[in-house]
């Protein structure tokens, strides 16, 4: 049987796992507003954040309390620092999130990531998405092994980053500045989404290697 | 006299002190690199950001040690925590001043900045520079009254990134994509740089007064 301090410290865990299926849902949802000029799921995923954000401050709450009451020795304290960490990593990819729905919302009823560049967008997202779902799994399951892989489909998001702006500068017939501009913050806003996923995987990987 | 507990305590917060000194240092020398499309500038400070990440990592390592070794009672565990998250807001900031840097030698010999936008990117910068300054002092002198001053600078910084927008989609003639993609993504930066200087000086506001 666990006792309550250990309970507390697996809590933290779950908290993190949430936070991940949380933000996954949130990218989806804001990809999905931002192809299909959607109002009600912008404002949806615009809303949703509230959640994330209180779970990020009440984790840092448990956390320092836990940290502060229990003493706890080096390894505990690792998981502990490690998690506050994910923890801000995972608020941000929230954010993120929900800049990208706050871009569809402004240009409703119009698109704002004109036709031929739909694709890469979508494909940005479907990284995202699929980054967050695989680490709920790296976190629940300290999955070093899967945490390695991540790096990989953030190359993918960085080159396709780059590719949104080969293909702004190089169409035919100039795009509107104001499609630059918003394509250009979508861009970035998909591919910092990605850093972080990263930035959590890396940090689960030091918390169970010690090795950066 | 200190013992070398409460040394080590205080050293991590001349790092923090440090650190803002070369974060301010690179915004100012990228807007200069910018400016001027100074390329032997923009070299330097991407060169330089190496040394603000040698200290993140530094001091982590140096907090995370004290933490387990010493059991540090709550108030100093909340300032060692504190410190770690300053001390990755100071990276970021480095971080975006290296990306501006990187957009300056980019575009050389030519200038990133078209001539009508000069001002406002300067001022931007200023605001920048003048903020990390500030930081520095906040942090040595744990000084409350002048962090909680930071939010009107980090306001003014966000009407200078919407104004930046307003010129760019203004302008009597369109200007070509490479140069909104590139204002765009610098006047991120240096809104991005602003936001975590005030992350930094609300950490602080916390930690002294335990008030968000």
């Amino acid at each position: 049987m666990r006792d309550a301090y250990h309970e507390q410290l697996d809590s933290v865990g779950h908290t993190l796992v949430e936070m991940a299926g949380l933000v996954g849902q949130a990218l989806s949802r804001a990809t999905r507003a931002l192809l299909e000029a959607d109002l009600a799921v912008a404002e949806a995923v615009i809303a949703a954040d509230d959640a994330v954000d209180a779970l990020h401050r009440e984790l840092d709450v448990r956390t320092l309390d836990l940290m502060a009451r229990q003493q706890p020795v080096a390894g505990d304290l690792r998981t502990l620092v490690t998690s506050l960490r994910m923890s801000a990593d995972l608020e941000r990819m929230g954010d993120l999130a929900r800049h990208i729905a706050k871009i569809a919302r402004m240009r409703y009823p119009d698109y704002a990531i004109p036709e031929d560049l739909r694709a890469t967008i979508t494909r940005m997202g479907e990284i995202g998405v699929d980054l967050a779902a695989r680490l709920a799994g790296i976190i629940e399951g300290k999955d070093v092994t899967d945490a390695q892989t991540l790096d990989a489909e953030d190359d993918a998001v960085d080159l396709l980053h780059r590719t949104i702006f080969e293909k702004l500068l190089r169409h035919d017939e100039p795009y509107p500045v104001e499609t630059a501009i918003d394509v250009t913050l979508l861009s970035r806003y998909y591919e910092r989404y990605a850093d972080h996923a990263v930035s959590v995987a890396k940090r689960l990987i030091f918390l169970v290697t010690g090795e950066h």
